[in-house]
């Protein structure tokens, strides 16, 4: 394999490898640069165009740290981290979606019918729904893990003006399945676009938004879990969130209901306006 | 589009793009998102599988420095940038191939027949050959910019025990196109292998060496530069060069010979040992 040229190359990558190595690992690395190869063949790619990516890659290298993922949000702007999540996401359960960045692990724990909004300004949300199996049956003793923004946009960990879990909850469901708490409405945001990922949503003339989300991973015991998102119908974003995340059964619609309509019981009673918005939005767990 | 599925994903990437976006951008990156979603999708890319490239990432940009390019050692050894070589060498003349990243502008110059190796020890060997343009003509007053490792293997970069610009020259050729100096015969070397690409190369049961070389840039006035790098056909590497950088064309053969068979006029000649190593090289420049 000494004389090694632009057709035989991938071949020659292949012929370096071992014959005892981790199979899924050979498949893995086959696959990865026989795309890779193809992509410059096809393309005709040049030195200067191999430079710019070397360089993308060392820009984003350069602005990452703990609380800023570059090559995350690589892979989020450019669909493939929501293609993972929907090849594994199971047909028979609620859609998964993007976990992105900003789950906190240990959120305290939310009482059904307890309230995440707090003194936050912004209509009052209240979201309810059943976790259910794919017979439709409650699963008792569910947990749902709820994270949000705030009405600014931001997430605590973003905000030096909420603490460390607002917006941050977890839900030990009872014997019905049922969930419900009150928020404030969340908002639409931008994922962050003064680095190298920013410069190529630049190039290609997109917008760094999200439409607004509530986020959820639901768990219980003999299911698999769901990582998902749910957004409202209105949204102006719904139609291209930047990371790929909306899916047909992941769209819920915020009802306006009159105060008198608000449930008792809840937490918030004793603070509800003229208006608030209803949801109902029930999750299927796939057994395990 | 809002109900986004693991077939329809490119194509919604896509449309998110501007009609009036650079033509070019828009090929290379939507030939770059293609083959990330479909090596995704043929190879049912998990989770834990997408977090590994992430890591590996991750890891690439904790390591990288001025002077450890962890992203281009990725390229080299997945045969990417020989690719990206090969796409763009004109047949007519020498093969190309890799530059790596030893080369140090503003290297002194080197009168023809002069020395690199000083003091250092190991076999002499004298290197000369015309450089020509592809008709066979002898282009006058052409350039080569030399470099290559001291015998322990080291570029002068990467050796305390050297200066600067150890085995590094640049000479300016004669109306005859020759070109000719002694040196100590280059020795076979590592690229690194203590970081994430080191890890790969292990995962393939790969090793991480390169044949030993001498690099030439060659340039003159109405030519293509050429920047390409000559192999002894003895090498042990040869044909198993970890960043695919040997061509037919690029090896070469060392002849050894008696001192009495050392010509006249070159900077060694009063050092010259029992035995030195002969070889003869011509470089052929196409037409810019």
């Amino acid at each position: 394999m000494r004389n090694v040229t632009k057709d035989n190359i991938t071949d020659v990558f292949k012929s370096y490898m071992a014959a005892d190595m981790p199979p899924r690992t050979r498949e893995l690395l086959e696959g990865l640069v026989e795309h890779m190869h193809d992509f410059a063949r096809e393309k005709n790619l040049t030195h200067e165009e191999w430079r710019q990516g070397i360089a993308f890659l060392e820009g984003c290298a350069a602005i990452e740290t703990e609380d800023r993922h570059e090559f995350v949000l690589a892979s989020d702007v450019l669909g493939l981290s929501s293609l993972v999540d929907m090849l594994h996401s199971d047909p028979a359960s609620t859609s998964s979606s993007v976990l992105g960045p900003f789950h906190v692990s240990g959120a305290p724990p939310l009482a059904v019918g307890g309230d995440m909004k707090h003194d936050f300004g912004g209509p009052i949300l209240l979201a309810e729904g059943v976790i259910r199996d794919t017979d439709g049956n409650p699963i008792p003793n569910a947990e749902i893990d709820i994270w949000q923004t705030a009405p600014n946009g931001l997430y605590a960990s973003q905000d030096d003006d909420q603490d460390t879990f607002s917006f941050h909850g977890v839900m030990k469901v009872g014997a019905d399945g049922r969930y419900a708490f009150t928020t404030a409405k969340p908002a639409e945001y931008t994922v962050p676009s003064d680095g190298p990922v920013g410069a190529i949503l630049n190039a290609c003339g997109r917008h760094p938004w999200r439409p607004s989300h509530l986020h959820y991973i639901v768990k219980a015991e003999g299911f698999r879990t769901l990582v998902t998102e749910v957004f409202p119908e209105d949204d102006p974003y719904l139609d291209q969130d930047t990371v790929f995340g909306v899916r047909d059964d992941l769209v819920m619609r915020y009802v306006e209901k009159r105060a008198d309509e608000f449930p008792d019981g809840m937490a918030l009673s004793g603070k509800v306006q003229e208006r608030f918005l209803h949801v109902n939005f029930d999750v299927t767990l796939a057994q395990d």
